[in-house]
């Protein structure tokens, strides 16, 4: 419930007396429930709003929240329920509520004449998220540790004559036979030109020698997310691959290095940019250096070049530099770290070696 | 291209110049892309909007398309873009883009004065997608084929000892290892008490002898998905259980037997609600008939009691009424259908026998 007193915290700050709570990850970070629907908090009540086909699973998993169960949509329930609580300034999660939806629900404020605003916010729970608590930290870390050593173990599988999308799945199964709660994004597995590709699915393209294969995987344990990506190169790269993977090295353990908690997260992300523009690859860098990791893999802060986010102790993220050359090939390489005491500390242990 | 004149006619009746789509699936249906972006269609243009990460995808996937690489948040691009092709009312998906992404629109729109009217619809591309052409329908049967067999190949795995997550587990391995892309949704096996759950997600429980077990599982092949409920008794059930099988087949059974084309979608969930209801179970069947069936694996028409949609030739959805007593365990039986010559075809030939 401490939790809940730092997000009430968040919407008095605000002056907010309640807020409605619908994305997945805060939902559960919030009240445990790991299914969708609505959450509703004020400062006396915390109300979990659902579909018939998740109340029994809520009271499983989300003691001492009040279910509410309904077979309306949004808008016919809301407004009358906040003002049952005597709240009058509710916030909603501006960027998950549809245009549409929050139309129906401001006609509905209208004609019915419910004493009613609604304020729009963004990033209030996911503010909270951002920063671990050691119980999150142990999760993460399992779920890092799970990913290296599947990793480690389904490596021997990256070699010529196997399909992208062969070794993609050996990575998935390695992975949740080791316990990851499914994966939480699809596994990668980009030979040759495909590599050039930062989102490569694994196509039925074979491996071959003299190819770079850029794998990026995660896994899932207790809810928490780890994210991981290797560069292996089959057989001896030349001369300019080499100089490739050394400069996304080069920029990730700079970024590392440097990154310090009172930075904001575009700081973090000109570390890395500035070793790759020197190399002359400026332009081949077109993503961000990492983004938060937790419940969700895709999480608070992002860094990037044109982030707004600030850096803070407690916070997991990637630092994941990558040069993608169109037609030839691409290296990324992808840690966790955790940022502790100031600094960031690498939770990723899986190899770095480039050939194989 | 066909699809994209279709939707060009939609988007004239509506009286509007231009459309906006975003969803995922509408995107891939429309231009083959299957990552994420934007994509802008006018009478003369059909320009895929990407980041970076998404460009060299979209060619491969999607000849034939313009594809305009951008950076920027959407306020920031379309505006501009949207008036450089002469259009003047765009429709947007007004059930995809956010409350705060709209916000920003309209904003950029009046501090640039642009001469742009924005347009909130839902349902254009979904409602073309709703009538499957025949290739379409090849892949689907495909899928319904793929997901039967591993069905009948995995069925013995649901036996006394083995625990739900490692059924499940089973399933899906059998499943993509037949070729499913992915899993369009999780295995599902819930056993006893769990099985009342119909959002049910695999637990550590042990599967016992005298429970009743619900598996819900899905294939896709070539992009389009199936979806396949059985519930297996293990053992002998006893009168109740039986009673409540027998009502969900026979109401599973009346509904496909008496779903018309020209009915609506809410006549079609009638027909199967009113046997549950007849044999006393009204309130234990919470969840609608069933849901459209595509590259989604939820998509138009929606069964159930409040929905609007209408029915037509080409549909392709499931049927699956349930019961479900909190605390005892339930019973769902689903199948997929196609409406065909004004009437319902079952396409699912997975075995419907209770005990094992």
């Amino acid at each position: 419930m401490k939790r809940l007193q730092k997000l009430r915290k968040s919407i008095a700050e605000k002056a907010l007396d309640a807020l409605l709570i619908s994305q997945p990850e805060n939902l559960r970070y919030l009240s445990g429930f790991t299914g969708s629907g609505w959450l509703l908090i004020s400062g006396r009540n915390a109300i979990l709003v659902l579909d018939f086909l998740y109340v029994e699973q809520a009271k499983g998993e989300s003691p001492g929240f009040e279910i509410m169960q309904i077979k309306q949509d949004l808008h016919e329930w809301l407004p009358g329920l906040v003002s049952d609580l005597g709240c009058h300034k509710s916030g909603f999660e501006a960027n998950l509520i549809s245009h549409d939806a929050y139309q129906k629900l401001a006609e509905a404020i209208r004609s019915k004449q419910v004493n009613l605003e609604l304020v729009p916010t963004t990033g209030i729970a996911e503010r909270l998220r951002s920063i671990k608590e050691p119980e999150e930290l142990v999760f993460i870390t399992k779920a890092v540790e799970l990913a290296d050593a599947a990793f480690e173990q389904s490596k021997g599988m990256i070699r010529p004559g196997v399909t992208e999308k062969e070794a993609a799945w050996h990575i998935e199964k390695t992975l949740r036979e080791k316990g990851s709660e499914g994966v939480p994004f699809e596994v990668i597995v980009a030979s040759g030109p495909n590599s050039a590709l930062p989102h490569a699915r694994p196509t039925d393209k074979t491996i071959r020698s003299g190819e770079p294969v850029i794998i990026d995987m995660g896994a899932r344990v207790g809810g928490y997310c780890s994210d991981l990506s290797r560069t292996l190169f089959l057989g001896r790269p030349d001369k300019t691959f080499q100089k490739v993977y050394d400069t996304v090295l080069k920029a990730q353990a700079i970024a590392i290095e440097g990154t310090k908690s009172e930075m904001t997260a575009s700081e973090a992300d000109q570390l890395a940019r500035r070793v790759i523009e020197q190399a002359g690859y400026g332009d081949a860098f077109g993503h961000g250096l990492g983004h938060g990791v937790g419940l969700a893999v895709h999480e608070y802060p992002k860094l990037g070049p044109r982030s707004s986010d600030s850096l803070a102790d407690g916070m997991v993220f990637t630092a994941e530099p990558g040069i993608y050359l169109a037609g030839q090939g691409g290296v990324r390489i992808e840690d966790m770290v955790v940022l502790e005491n100031g600094k960031a500390r690498v939770l990723t242990k899986a190899d770095r070696d480039l050939s194989v």
